[in-house]
């Protein structure tokens, strides 16, 4: 089923993959509109915290002129890491739709699940799944042509 | 026991202080030698991320010009957060050397512990209670300043 905000998440991971990037987008949302949204940047900037939750947040602080991002939603095409999980939580987003699982280093229920521990007080909403097969597809379509490169 | 590596991060924090934010500080250090200092800005640039491992990890990686800080220690006054866990476990960073533990959000064993979930393949080696007196009451002078006025 096509979910609109995903597909959002998802035009930014094509990006990603257009630029040699590990094909992951993000995007966010205040009241149904798009205020944010970035792809996975770590090798053009090298920099290991440039991922595309972390790039989205930022854009969406500055376009809200605020840290906390209580009533916004972020979508992203893989379940996040440690990093884009607590950040997410320092920001207080308020719920969270990812695609695909990641059972090596996702903390939202794929490898662990952090969510539920009330770090920093949150009450993170947490969705798993969406759009989960057309999220995957992006990903392992990106590794295989690089494995055949 | 005085650590002059804990002491380049206590001095960040006393610095994040004295500009009303809350003190935490970080340096890393690659072959005994300071490569980055930072501290907690959060407040100053309005960014949930602006933790002092993230803006010590991200001058790192400038200086080095590699977002891989594969052979570097990290000093912390607190235990860092999942965020900043994260990072540190990207970034690749060797060892982690925290002061006080964090029993509400810290993630190396204060209040769980995901150091030790293989994420993202690390072998980060965690030593915590570095300083811990020190770097606790700088935290709990800080609060109660703020609690009094």
């Amino acid at each position: 089923m096509k979910n609109n905000k995903m597909q959002a998440a998802l035009n930014e991971a094509r990006l990603a993959a257009k630029a040699g990037e590990v094909p992951v987008g993000a995007a966010i949302f205040l009241s149904d509109k798009l205020i944010s949204s970035a792809h996975n940047e770590t090798i053009s900037r090298s920099m290991p915290d440039a991922h595309a939750e972390i790039l989205a947040i930022r854009k969406a602080c500055e376009v809200l002129g605020d840290w906390r991002l209580s009533d916004c939603e972020l979508y992203v095409t893989l379940e996040p890491c440690a990093m884009c999980t607590g950040t997410i939580m320092l920001a207080k987003i308020k719920r969270l739709y990812f695609g695909a699982y990641d059972a090596q280093s996702g903390v939202c229920g794929g490898k662990i699940d952090i969510t539920r521990e009330n770090l920093f007080g949150s009450n993170l909403e947490v969705y798993g799944g969406i759009c989960e097969k057309e999220c995957s597809e992006l990903l392992s379509d990106f590794f295989s042509n690089v494995r055949n490169k």
